[in-house]
Order: C-alpha cells, then structure tokens, then sequence
C-alpha cells in the first residue's frame, strides 16, 4: 500500500505551528506532505517549507514541486483573485 | 540563436510595475522571464506572475517552473535566513 500524502493549511497561526505539523506527518509514516497557502499566508508557507527541509528533516525531506495559482473568493457580486501555493515535500 | 531569458526582480513598487516590465521582455523577443523575489516581496510576484499569465498575456504565456530556495541575510554577526522565490514564465 502507497504512503499516504498529508496535507497542511497554512493560514494564521505562528509559522512554528506548521513546520511542527509537517514534521509530525513525516514521523507517521507520510511519504508526501503537502503544505496549502493563499493570499498573505504563501510567504508562511514558503518559510515553514524551508525550515523543514533545512532544519528539522535536514537530508531526510527535499522540495519536490511547487505550484502557483490563483482562486476567486469574495462575494458573488465582487469577485476577487487571490495567489494560492502548494508545496510538495517528499521524504528521500 | 536562442531568444534570451529576461530577468524581473521584483522589489516594493506596485505589483502592475512588475507585471508591465515581464510584458514588455515578452513583447521584446523573450523566450522565457525569470521573475525573482526574496521575503515579503514574494507574495508580489506570484501576483505579478499570475496577472501575466491570466490576463495581459493569456493563452500565450505560461508558468513553467516555480523554485523557492532561502538566502542568508543581514549583518556577519547576526545572520538570518531569508525565503526566495524563482518563478519561470515562458512563451507557448
């Protein structure tokens, strides 16, 4: 059976919160984890994405693909565009 | 002779300065932009790279590969690390 890939939101909460939940999704047994950001949130990402695979899981977990996007959010009659993220970690 | 890589470095001016100078590579012969950010400034150009590719140069230019890597910073005695972002954007 393939490992399966976590998944971490990143939103308002400390960049430490995060790179503590990648790690322990690593520790459990993922091959994959995939952290998900929009808006102001993407540089938290990005951070807690570095600080994993150069600190916390040095040599053990590596950038594997990043992808840029954007979604509509706002009310119906005010559509708005918003920058999303997701990182793709992979255990080596 | 290839076409060359244009280079944005993407700063604290408006995001539009940002977008307007990858139209104006493309627009010059550009295969490829590299849009290059570091720390508060990456959020701007994922903008920047996302309103290029969906609306001034939509269907003609895509984003091709994404690199996010960490930088150090600041003074000798009180270095710190900072995230950086590469956003490759190419013509179709």
């Amino acid at each position: 059976m393939e490992a399966p890939t976590g998944e971490v939101r990143v939103g308002a909460k400390p960049t430490m919160n995060y790179v503590l939940a990648t790690v322990i999704q690593f520790n459990q047994g993922a091959k994959n984890v995939v952290l998900k950001a929009r808006g102001r949130a993407i540089l938290k990402a990005i951070n807690a994405a570095q600080i994993t695979v150069n600190r916390f899981l040095r040599d053990q977990v590596e950038i594997k693909d990043v992808k840029i996007g954007s979604e509509v959010v706002g009310e119906p009659d005010k559509p708005r565009n918003i920058s999303t993220i997701e990182i793709l970690l992979e255990r080596k």
